[in-house]
């Protein structure tokens, strides 16, 4: 055991709970901020507690926002007949980086995960069946390519089908750049599964 | 650009000016933060304040301590005729782990470096000369081997022989599990130089 000053060691064990950072790299944060003139880390606390604490989700998608509804939701010129479904905000953010899709979002906060006892209860499922209307033409399901994100997407489809909504899924296949050599099996017979004309 | 609210926007960009930290990381941190319950997110904000609110130096070493004298400088049986001199704090800990030198230390904070405008008198100097009495009879010069570390280890040296103290540089050379193949001709050239009968 290291002999830091109890507060600088509980700023380490602070540091050490994110994740990716190490105790080593802990260490090095901590020093660093110690460093930092005092004000600097007053903000830095500060955006902490504050972006915690203003955190809200948007009543309409479930997107972190600091309006609400959010950005999206009350743009008018976003087609609100198309959904695209994610698990996590953060989704969202990605998704918005490609600038193609025009439609709004739903964050499910969560997979329907059988395994770890998550049923379809525990994810906000309700609130997107509530969102589904006549003006409601597809929902776009893209939840991640594992096992959960692929049985939360089908257990939608189940459910939404029967009201009337085209139900899709993000295509699988081999990442722009990617290499064949190195594309796994499974990965691969999607690829060919949704081959196209060309 | 990308459309988080502004709170948890600001929060990215404190993350992002921690050493190591890019942008990419500094989001995944931000959106783990606001994961976490609000009392552990104030915990970690309060860490923040009080370990750099409380940061004292020690008024005979230089080093971080909650104690003044810190617990190295005041415990009696450290040995006060040998100090080690390091550029930082965090070397203090890095050489406390070998659980070797029984000594005592002192903190130049920095080095000199001419190429960067810092001389003698920006690091702690005048006050490592203060301690060099009759009781001191060995001082082990620990900054890094680079450029400004042997120019500082130099001065040091020049500075404190006049005052009849033994001064000494910590040894140069291949690290233990090193490979001679991927040593550098300088540290090669260091070795050599310092080797020793068998």
């Amino acid at each position: 055991m290291d002999f830091y000053p109890v507060a600088i060691e509980k700023l380490i064990e602070e540091f050490a709970k994110l994740p990716g950072i190490g105790r080593k790299t802990a260490q090095r944060l901590a020093l660093f901020v110690l460093n930092l003139p005092k004000e600097e880390v007053e903000e830095f606390a500060g955006a902490l507690v504050k972006a915690r604490g203003t955190l809200k989700f948007c009543c309409i998608c479930g997107c972190f926002t600091d309006t609400d509804p959010c950005a999206i939701c009350s743009n008018p010129n976003r087609d609100k007949s198309m959904i695209c479904v994610v698990e996590n905000p953060k989704d969202i953010i990605t998704m918005e980086r490609v600038r193609e899709f025009n439609g709004v979002y739903h964050v499910l906060h969560g997979t329907i995960s059988p395994m770890s006892g998550r049923g379809p209860e525990d994810i906000k499922l309700r609130e997107l069946i509530r969102r589904i209307n006549g003006e409601v033409h597809e929902v776009i399901v893209a939840t991640n390519p594992n096992i959960e994100g692929e049985a939360t997407a089908m257990y939608i489809s189940k459910i939404l089908k029967p009201l009337g909504t085209k139900v899709t899924r993000i295509a699988h296949g081999i990442p722009v750049g990617g290499d064949l050599e190195y594309t796994d099996e499974v990965t691969l017979s999607k690829a060919m599964e949704g081959r196209k004309e060309i």
